[in-house]
């Protein structure tokens, strides 16, 4: 009964997210579907992020066990052949029979794209927040680097959120600008790394930013909202469509 | 009656290409659609390249003149909430009343976005040709600089091209590697500029650039192919969902 690693894109526009739910198509449910179809018994699929509705992935992680043997190259094939394009499997490797992507998952790497000018590019709709007005890109840099290292997140977490601890270690919090993509606006990036997130989090985290370089507060006061612990202080949560999985990184002797 | 200038981004996905058709959305047809809705009278629009069906648009330039004062800022405003968010207008400008987007363009850019790994990203299916298989992107490159320069370009044409003339100018023709975006691939971009381009003549050179790549032809095959002026010797015609009208130049007195 071999374990199975898979890496995974997809572009969540129209789907409900990461976790099967009652309707909608969902990557696990997609995955789990195709699973089924080739070895004709229901396979769970377990997620390394549990992205939510209209959230992306590059790099997304996931894990499952197959009772029949086969090629990870024809797993690869035979799963993209079963998949829509929307969601493509890039890699499959066995995994020694305990790897877990979720509880395994050593750290994780979001990104966030802002649209900053008057008009989005139609390239971007589905991939960036339009932000507009003048906007303090330094000073959003500034404070994304408040919140690296260990902290209790829980202002940052979703009203409901029902994670054990909010406790998260963060190893890196930077805005960057990814240049001039068209003459009519800016591609403004968010990119954090850190060994677990709650939920809406980064989003959470980027409305917060965005309210500092719109100058509606100081770069200080991400600290205080912090230390508030309080899901009432932070900003809005930012849109979905921004939001990336990038990458999940494991210990070596957990990935095979 | 003012003339003006628009600068325009659209995803061509889904668009039966720049000109208006008798079924289905053309640019075109959409901005005379609005501008009608705003002018209360039939408006014709001229675009600077007409795109095929499928082929986008970073910077294409249109004209038309408005029998109504009506300032830049408001008219890119008023059809963007008109159109759909597939179309931008990204500026507009007022132009001498001379001003002929198609006649006056001094100079277009081409990009033409290749994926080449075994599995396509989802972000890059309606934005980059996929393909697979070992890719000699130096050569690909060597050939791409043969067509710089004056020369009758018939042989990439499509066939019932009714060009009055098939000479063109190319002053620029280069293949460069955009980086690894994921694990599962890397972007390949050929650039090409030039005073005017056939129809199809960008698809057909970037079909051809891939044959070399490819190895079924070295790279001196172009010049041969070029020289023959014979449409049956150029490699495929690319898929249009890889190829971006980049921008559009004019000489500054045209452009007011």
């Amino acid at each position: 009964m071999p374990t199975f690693k898979l890496t995974l894109a997809y572009d969540g526009t129209g789907l409900v997210g990461w976790q099967r739910q009652a309707a909608g198509s969902s990557v696990q449910g997609l995955l789990e579907d195709a699973l089924q179809q080739l070895a004709g018994e229901h396979v769970t699929v377990i997620g390394a992020g549990r992205t939510d509705a209209g959230v992306h992935a590059l790099g997304q992680a996931a894990s499952f066990a197959l009772d029949r043997a086969i090629g990870p190259d024809t797993l690869v094939r035979a799963l993209n052949a079963r998949l829509p394009d929307t969601v493509r499997v890039l890699a499959a490797e066995e995994a020694p029979a305990a790897f877990h992507a979720r509880f395994g998952a050593q750290a994780k790497t979001y990104r966030y794209r802002m649209w900053h000018g008057d008009v989005i590019s139609p390239f971007e709709q589905r991939y960036a927040w339009h932000v507009k007005g003048a906007l303090d890109v330094d000073q959003m840099d500034v404070a994304a680097r408040v919140i690296e290292g260990q902290h209790d997140f829980a202002a940052f977490q979703a009203s409901g959120g029902a994670a054990h601890t909010t406790e998260r270690r963060v190893s890196r919090s930077r805005i960057t600008l990814a240049g001039r993509v068209t003459g009519s606006g800016r591609v403004i990036v968010y990119e954090v790394s850190g060994d677990g997130f709650l939920r809406h989090m980064v989003r959470n985290v980027v409305g917060t930013l965005v309210e500092i370089g719109l100058g509606r507060h100081s770069a200080d006061w991400i600290g205080e909202v912090l230390e508030s612990r309080d899901r009432t202080r932070a900003g809005p949560t930012a849109p979905p469509g921004g939001l990336f999985l990038v990458r999940v990184a494991y210990d070596v002797s957990a990935c095979g």
